[in-house]
Order: structure tokens, then C-alpha cells, then sequence
């Protein structure tokens, strides 16, 4: 079999280097191109020490659509706006497009440019573009062009939450998402917020009740609680945490009535028992960002208080690999037909 | 005039060293004993390095009567249990008495012993004990004789939502606290769990809905409902941060009526403008824990989320500091008739 | 073809652990036994929660003799002194063992028994023993019953200076071996020095001149100098940093004679450009560890200072892998015929 | 008495907030101006939050001499290269200037200019220009008008070795001083290098055999070999270490002769026993960086290693204290005539 030929725009920033990690382990995948604006001509293997003797291409900086004529696939890792400014209808019929960005998430064009305040430069694609959540639109990926790969917050609040929601198990309006962030998630921007001194040995809240992943966990949890999606609004804060990798979400919600532990077990089980990545922790056992670090998995597991009739559900993942390049190279692998863990069968590395 | 004697029971768990710390740059008190039965006959600078040429003395494990009987006050950082299990009144005729650990935080006997599975010795001393959140108790804290000096992270708690539950402006069953606690916080003992390679690159919830901060909180809180005490029952999370020192409460409650921001502000002001540790941030920075390392100081602030009609709440300390050992001293300043800033203005320490 | 069956004795510490991530990931291997004594009768999956759904065996404490009737090779990852007390002719018969620990890595029994302190319970076995550091040793591994696996510093020191040795390029009194260890390496026994508040925030020397690494590094690169050691005597010293994993070694030695780069570059070249897991960097790029996290590899690179005559090398390797059970399972393919890197293909993790 | 009233040129990067900070708790100083060309106009507090309600004043980008009329001192924490470029006598006979740049460290222009890479614009005050580590130099400073703040690798490696040399107990042409430094030493400059992702889980080496310290380090321990300076030659390796503060100096040198640990330790004594600043730990105590952290204390001790006739000095400071601003207090208060410590004495805070 040919090998499926993938290029990467925007392969120097953090998940574009995950994504390359990712690949060069990928039996049926080889990357052919490792764009970089800033990097242009120099050897990705400089920018990246880690991948010495292993990817030692030189970076260059693409035009997507003449990329799209060698690529099958094109992982686009790059700022908002850059892949509505420049995408059309050839590119996706040369090739599928797996974007890394928030460009194809939000269906309501109104939606996007309030809470990214830039304006939306190609939304005829927004409605072909499949909400690339694997677990919940696997069915959808398969056959799609253009993939929207979901945020890191987004996908961990959204699979913590999905079953109860689902099933009718919390009350919609109750959810309060307060999520931990390790540092990767910023970026390798040059920004002094981000300098380790600024970040080591801190921790604070950031983006409160203004996060731009707020509007996405709202409209993909809503079609979980109808068709045309909601009503749900959620209050969810994200916090940055002094160390490289991971995110936990730690969820609250009304039930909808005095649930118990295997009631609700049941209702994730019935969702995920036959999902690879998803790891529904034994009774107990609490998630924790550590053991999930380097790899695809998410863990989950929940608490109920019955002096408050609350639950409190807890979801672990890596924010780069099932927040990010991870799930874009399941996206891919579902897409090309290949088995969903190829180059995901990834034993998380402790400590 | 004479400096006050204090002896620290405990001196080299790490809220005993803080105590230390804090004490060697107090104009008007001097560390007479440092007790630990660990370290008995130790130099307290060989347990803790940072401590040399400051504080040589030798570690006694000492009796607290015999004690008693030197100091002007004694502060227990010790174990849930120790003090129940050996005050007495002659202890409390000869000296002042400043308790570190939750042993006379709970009124009620029989929340005490759910909540830390321990029988109480001494319920007699309950009543009398002062629960020394100084900015709300500090009439109360002059004439103690026994301190129950608060938690950590109820001290952070309490602090950020009392004007609110004062002032009624939150629904008092709406309440939820999500923590974040830097590691000092667990203590020096020796436990897997807390060894560097554990906590760090890490981040987990732990004792949800079960931590014993939870009806210590309710219980104070429930004070500024009514005269007796609540309605009020909460939920908190706490969290485990990978950085040494720092609580960041992240409190959510529904506001029981369209307030805005501006009126909210007041409230806090009404209770706070003129409390020396208390800092209200400008409108739009969020309390990070960075900013109050090592001192007492305690940050606060608050977002409006008006889609959702809940209000967020962020409060930061040291838990060292304003959570602990820094608080402990506050309360003995207040009781001795001194400044109560008295050994305690310290600018926080960045990077 | 049939997996290779493998025991692990130690499996719950650090190193055994990082075998049974690696090993989960090999084509040609499985693991029939987590041995430990400190969690006998647990899932192996309660203790390191990363191996949940990938190892979910229960831990046993195993006989080594009992073991080796079933398994084709057994890891010891022991404290010293465990294996050396065990060992006999039967288990050497049935099976391969590969030690982690030092009991067979010194040649003198006089040497171990003074730099250890321990009596050696079966000197009968050192003379057999191979040192298993493959890119020196690897004819003598091949035919092997047991493996000294060496040291996580030894590996990085002897592999940086090897070349220069060999080639007489340096004055063998003149080496000094400034080291900087990652915290895994102190292992997961619950110290209070190992703590994270003990550890974050501190850099630190330990074991200033009489680390037990010293003699290992001084005989084995002694066999550099002359076929029967030496003479060679070293300066070393280890530090403890703040990072979970990695180790850094700066290497400083009087060239014997004012050869420039290109020249000693050679002489690694000579040494190295074959191996898989030696990466020698381009000029002016110098190791650092994040760049080998969570892989096999060990990067190389130098510094020339004609003011001093003195050449600065450096290497770097992840302790846990080239410095532990990554060079062990590198032990174990070549021992059974394998690809050198089956299971060691991974590509360093960053950030 | 009045208040001396400070300048601070460069108030904003990580030196000048240090200053800051420790001129909040000075008795006898007040800042009258933070000077900041970045955040001119900005609140000093708004910068740095920990400075809330302590320094709310308003950034200003002042110039020098302006400056000089109203101010007592000025303390210059700006970029190499500023001050020689505005320095002239009127300043000088208008204010004290304490220079925390390397502009005026180095007695022999060519050297700087090799170093710095940059022209020395007023060469004309170099000599006059005080080297201002207070324990070597303190007569000097009492009368000067103008001091160069001495570099943090520099006081940690001079104050670790200057007995040895002083009383001819080492070969000056062995000395190899291999340096850790925490990550605030890199400044609060918006570099890639430096942020939290990539210093977090690392140690490198950096400036290998060309850090601009080195020629400093030479020069002062020069003249402690001979009036007029050497001859010394050392090798100088920095070590970029994740934590926000402190250095660590591993230093190594040959004996010239065969002295015992006692012999050694009353030549340091000799120099040091009545600094209020240098501690000199007991035997078989290390220095560690958290043992200084926040405060103006350099640790010290050695080890002898017979077996190659190497001694191994260990010497930590706090890189912003007794390395940048807490020596340029001292500084300030040796040229006004205060006592020493006054707002320097800050017991270290750990963890």
C-alpha cells in the first residue's frame, strides 16, 4: 500500500510538531512537506532538537493549493483566519483538509466573529465541514473533505459531559466546566504571559466567561440535547497550570434526579465501552493528567454528592495529542479508512 | 518593652518553619521553643537550611504544660487530634493558645468527628475556641484564650464570597468552589504520593466532595446567612498543583438578581476597603497566586457573566502565608494589642 | 514466531515501570510476570495509572528461581544487593537476567563492597557478568547469561567520553564529570528529601566525591586507556535538578595536543556515525535533555577552548531509557537475535 | 533622617522589580521614579501585581540626567550598553549611580568590546568606576561615585573561590566553575528560548567556553592573585536550570598542596567569619539554591577529594538578590553610610 502523503502548514508551532512526532511513527502516513513561514529554509530537525536523524526536512513555506496538489491530506495548524482566507473548492478536490484551527467549528458565521472578532472569509465551507469529534461523528468524518479538529477544552469538556447530556441525566443549564490547562496549549509565540517565570509556580484563571471555546462546547453538547442543538449555556473557565501538557475538566451539573454511581456508569458505558481511546476509570479513581501524558487517551470518571445533588465529573486528556494532533491523525485515519489507532498505539510516559 | 514568648509545637512540619520565618522578623516576639518530636535534638538550621545563622536552636519534643508555663503563647501546627488530646485549663490559664490544625474549627462534635473519623478529647474547649478569620472575627480573636486558626483553603473560601452571602446577592445553595492548591500544602510527611515526580507535570482533584474543608466552610459561611448558621451547603473541589506555594478559589454562585458589576464592587468594598490584607484588584485583572507569594495578602475578584446570571469569584493567598502561619501571627498581633501587621509586611516575592 | 516471556522483578519502581511501558510496545516480547513485593495482589494498572486497559495483570511477588522456570528473561530493577543474594546456577540455566542494579557491574569485588557497603553474596558470578553497555560491548552481550546493565550517569558519562579516551585524545587525570540528574533517578522510595516542595525551586550537589557511580565510570572507561584498566581516575559529581527526567553531563579534559573540531569530530565519527541511538550533533548545537525525553537516544556534542586547552563535552540521555530500561531492552534484542532498536523506535517527546 | 530618594532606570525587566522590592522594606530609601521605556505610563503595580497598594506610581521613560537632580542614587538595570552611552560628569556629581549592567565591570575596553560585541562609549569613567562586590571591595565603594554591580555568575563564582586564591591554596590555571542558574537570571524579554514550555523538563548548557562572564570572573579573581591582576585562566560553563531563582557554582580546582578540610576552612574564615551575608555551612552540608531563595545570604562549603588531589567548592546565592539587586542595596548602603543590611535582612523563604 502507498503511503497516505501529508503535508503539515504550520509544522513549527507546538501541535504542528505534535503532529509530526505523531506521523513519524505512522506506518501508513509520510510527511512530505513541513510548512513554516518563520522557519522557511531552515531544517525542521533545528527548530525541533528532538527530531535530529528523524526529520531532517527543510521547512518551507507553502501555498496550500499548490501543496494540495502533491499532498493527500493537509493538516492546517495555523492561526484563526488563516484557513478561511484561503481555502476553495480545488484544494478539497485535490486533497482532505484537516484544520487544526477554530475556522470550520462554530455552524453560525454571527457566532465566529463575535467571539474571535475577525471577520469569516469563506463561509460557504462552514456547513461541509464535519465537527471532527471522532467518538460522536465518526459516521461523518468518513466521508468528508474538510475537517474542523475540535479544541483541547472542547474536546474534554464536551466527551466528560456527552452521556449525561445525552441521556437526559443533568440539567442543561447547571453546567459550570472549570478547566486546567498545561502551557503547550498557549503556543510557541514569543509572549512574555508565557516566559517560564511568568507561568512557574503560578496559577490563575484566564479568558473568564469570555473563552472562545466556550460558544463550540455549547453548540456541539446542544446537538446532544436536540437536533438543531440546546438550549444548554454553560459557564466555563479555563486556567493556566505550571507545567508542559494536559488538561483537566472538571464538571459540574444538576442531576435530573437522584441518579447513583452505576446508574450513571451504565449511561458511559453504553457511550464509550467500545472506545479505544476513552478509559472510564475504575470506581474510585480519580483522573488525573499524568496518566494520560503522550498519549490519545482521554480518561473519565465522576463523583456524585448527594448533599448536593450534584455531579462532578472529571475528564483527563493530553491537549496536544486528544486535544489536538492526536485526534487529527484519527480524523485521518478514519477518513483514509486505516485502522483508528495506527500510530496512536502510544503507552502514556510516566513520570 | 518585653518581647512576647512563643514556643511552636510542630516547628518543623512546613507551616511550623513558616512560623519560624515570620517570627525572626518580628519586632516584639521571640521563638522560645521549637518544638518536634522528630527532630529532637536537632539544630531547627539543620532541618531546615534556610534557617542558619537565624534560628540554631536545638528541636525539643516538649510537653505542652511544662511549656505553658514559659511562653507568653504557644502555636500548635500539629496534627488533627494532638491538642484535643492534651489542653486543658491550666494550659490555657498560663498562656495563649493559637491551633494550627482543625481541632477546635467545627462547633458541632459530631460534624468534627464525620468529617476526620477521629473521636474528640476535649469538646469542652470547643465552645470557647475562636474561629480566627481575623477580618471577620477580630473583635472576637482579642479576648481568646484558644484560637482555632482557619484552613487554608476555607480561609480562601470564606473570603471571597462572604460580602456576597452577607449582602444576600447569591443564592446560597448555588455555591460550588473549585480549588487549586500549590504541594506545601500536604505537608513534609513522606508519602509517595507527594514525591517531586508525582505532583509535577500533574495536575488531579482529590477528596471530592469529601474534603474536610467542606463543613468548615459551610459552617462560617452559613454565620453571615443568619445568626445560627445557614442554609448554606456547597460543593468543593480541591486540586493538586504542581508549584510549591498558593490557593486559587474559583467560586461560582448564582446571583440572586441582575447585579452589575459596580454594585457587586461595592459590597466587597463595604467589608474590605479598609482591611490591611485584603486587596481588591482593578476590574479586569484576575487574582493569580504569583502575585501574593510569601506575604499575607489576599487578592479578590470577580467576573459577571451575564448569559448565565452567575457570578465568579477569585481568590487568591499563600497558604503558607495568609493561609496558615501568617494568619496564625495576625491573630496573635490582634490578641497582644499590637499592629496587626506587625511582622507581616512583606511585599510578595516575583519571580 | 513465539514472543519472548518476560519477568520483571522490581516492576513497580521507576525502571520497572518504564520496562513495562517500552516492553508494551514490542513486537517480539510480552510480560508474563510484574513481580513486586510492596503491592503483591494489586493491579499493576492501581499503581501506575498510564498502564490502565495495556497492563492490567496483578502484581506478584515472585520467586527469581520460580520465575526463571517460565520466563525466557527476567529485569531485575532490585535494590542493590537483592539479586547478588539470590542468584544461582539453575536460574542462568533456565533463563537470561538482565540487572539493573549494580550488584554485577564492577569487576572488584573489594571496590563494590566499599563504594556499596554491602557484603557481595555471590562474587562467583561477577567474572561472567558482561557489562551491558551496547555500543561498547556489544559482541559480549550477544552470548551472554547476565547482563549488568549500567548505570544511568555511568551511560552518559563513559558514551561522552569514550571516543576521546580510546583515541588517546585527552590526559586521563584530568577528566571532571559535572552531572545534572532528572528526579525519577532517585526512585519512588517515600523520602522527605525526595518531596516535591524538597525538590522544585532547588538545585543541589549530592554525593560530592563519592557517588558509587565513580568507580563504575573510572574501570569502564579504564578499559579505554588499556586493556587492563587505566590508569584513569575522575572527578564526578551529580546534581539533582528539578525536572523528572534527563540527564545532562558536561565533561571537561586537557586535550593531550591542540587538535581542533573537525579532528576530534572524527574520532567520534569513527566511534559512533553507525549507531542508531548516538546522535552527534551538527556544530554548535548542544545536547540538552529535552530533546531525548522518553527515548533511547543519546546526543553528543563538544566545545574546544583554545584558552584553556581544555574540551567541554556534553551528553545527555533520559535516565530512564538509555540510562535504565531502554538500554536493557536494547540488552535483550541483541541477546535474542533482534533488531537493536524493536520497541526503541520512539521519537523524544517535547514539550 | 531623610529618606535617600531612588531612582530605577529599567524598573520593569526582573532586576528592576527586585529592587523594588527590597527598597519596600528599606527604612531609609524611597523610590521616587520607576523608569521604564516599555510601560511608560503604565501603573508600576499594573506590571506587577505583587507591587499592588505597595507601589502604584506611574511608569515613566525618564532620562538620566533629568533624573540625577532630584535623586539621591540612581540604580541602572538596563541593557548592556546604556549607560556608557549617557553617562556623563554631571550626572555624577549630581547622584550616585549604581550600574547593574556590565558596562563598567571590566578595566580593559578591548575586553568588553571582544566580549559584548559592542562599542564602549565613555571609556573615560571606567576607571573610576567601582567593582562593587561589597566583600572584597567595600572600602572602595564607600567613596565612590559610580559602581559596577557585579554580574550574577560572577559574585557566585568569586565568593566561592577568592580564599583559595588569595592565600595561594589552588593552581590558578585547574579552576573550572560549572554554573546553574535559575531562569529569571534570562530576563523578562519576550524570547522564544525562554518560555515556560521550553525551559520547563530541561537542563542545558549555554555560552559554552564564550559566556561574557567569564572575562569578569578572571579579571577580579586576578587581582587576588597579584596587584595587578593573574594570571588566572578558568573555564566557565552557565546551565540553564527550571526554577525562577538561584545559582548554584560547582567549582573545581587543583590544591597546591595536600591540605586538610580544617586547613581550608580557616582561610575561609579568615575572610569571612564577620560577613553578615556569607555562610559557611557546617561539614558535610552542601550549599542549595532554596536555602538563599529571597534573600541577600551566599551558602558555601567544599569538598576534598584525595583520591585526585581536587578541591570541589559549592557556592548558591539568590541570582536576584545577593546577584543583581539585593548587592546593589548593599551597595547603596555601604556608599550612604547605613548598616549593611539594612532592608536586606530577609530570612530565605522555602519552600
Amino acid at each position: 500500500m502507498d503511503k497516505i502523503k501529508v503535508g503539515i502548514i504550520g509544522s513549527t508551532g507546538y501541535a504542528g510538531q505534535e503532529l509530526a512526532r505523531l506521523l513519524s511513527g505512522h506506518k501508513h502516513a509520510e510527511v512530505i512537506r513541513y510548512g513554516s513561514r518563520s522557519y522557511d529554509g531552515t531544517a525542521f530537525s533545528e527548530v525541533y532538537g528532538n527530531m535530529y536523524e528523524i526529520a531532517d526536512d527543510t521547512c518551507a513555506s507553502d501555498d496550500l493549493e499548490e501543496l494540495s496538489k502533491e499532498a493527500d491530506v493537509i493538516f492546517t495548524a495555523t492561526p484563526q483566519g488563516y484557513l478561511a482566507g484561503v481555502l476553495n473548492e480545488t484544494i478539497l478536490n485535490n486533497c482532505k483538509v484537516i484544520d487544526l484551527s477554530a475556522d470550520f467549528r462554530l455552524k453560525d458565521v454571527a457566532v465566529y466573529e463575535k467571539w474571535y472578532k475577525i471577520e469569516h472569509k469563506s463561509p460557504e465551507f462552514i456547513k461541509e465541514a464535519v465537527y471532527g469529534l471522532c467518538e460522536i461523528n465518526r459516521d461523518k468524518v468518513k466521508g468528508a473533505r474538510l475537517i474542523a479538529n475540535p479544541g483541547c477544552f472542547t474536546t474534554c469538556s464536551i466527551l466528560s459531559l456527552y452521556p449525561l447530556v445525552k441521556e437526559g441525566m443533568i440539567d442543561t443549564d447547571s453546567i459550570i466546566v472549570d478547566a486546567k490547562s498545561g502551557t503547550s496549549g498557549a503556543g510557541r509565540g514569543a509572549k512574555v504571559a508565557n516566559l517560564f517565570c511568568e507561568v512557574n509556580e503560578n496559577i490563575k484563571a484566564y479568558g473568564v466567561a469570555t473563552h472562545r471555546h466556550t460558544p463550540e462546547i455549547e453548540e456541539q453538547l446542544g446537538y446532544a440535547v436536540s437536533e438543531n442543538g440546546g438550549p444548554l449555556t454553560i459557564n466555563f473557565t479555563p486556567h493556566l497550570v505550571p507545567m508542559n501538557r494536559g488538561i483537566l475538566a472538571t464538571c459540574y451539573a444538576k442531576l435530573s434526579a437522584a441518579f447513583d454511581y452505576d446508574t450513571v456508569r451504565k449511561a458511559y458505558e453504553k457511550h464509550y465501552s467500545e472506545e479505544k481511546f476513552i478509559r472510564l476509570l475504575k470506581k474510585g479513581f480519580n483522573p488525573e493528567t499524568r496518566w494520560v501524558e503522550g498519549s490519545n487517551y482521554m480518561d473519565i470518571n465522576f463523583v456524585i454528592d448527594e448533599r448536593t445533588g450534584r455531579i462532578i465529573v472529571m475528564g483527563a486528556i493530553d491537549n496536544m495529542v486528544k486535544g489536538a494532533a492526536g485526534q487529527a491523525v484519527q480524523n485521518m485515519n478514519i477518513m483514509f479508512d486505516l485502522p483508528e489507532d495506527e500510530g496512536l498505539k502510544i503507552t502514556p510516559m510516566f513520570p
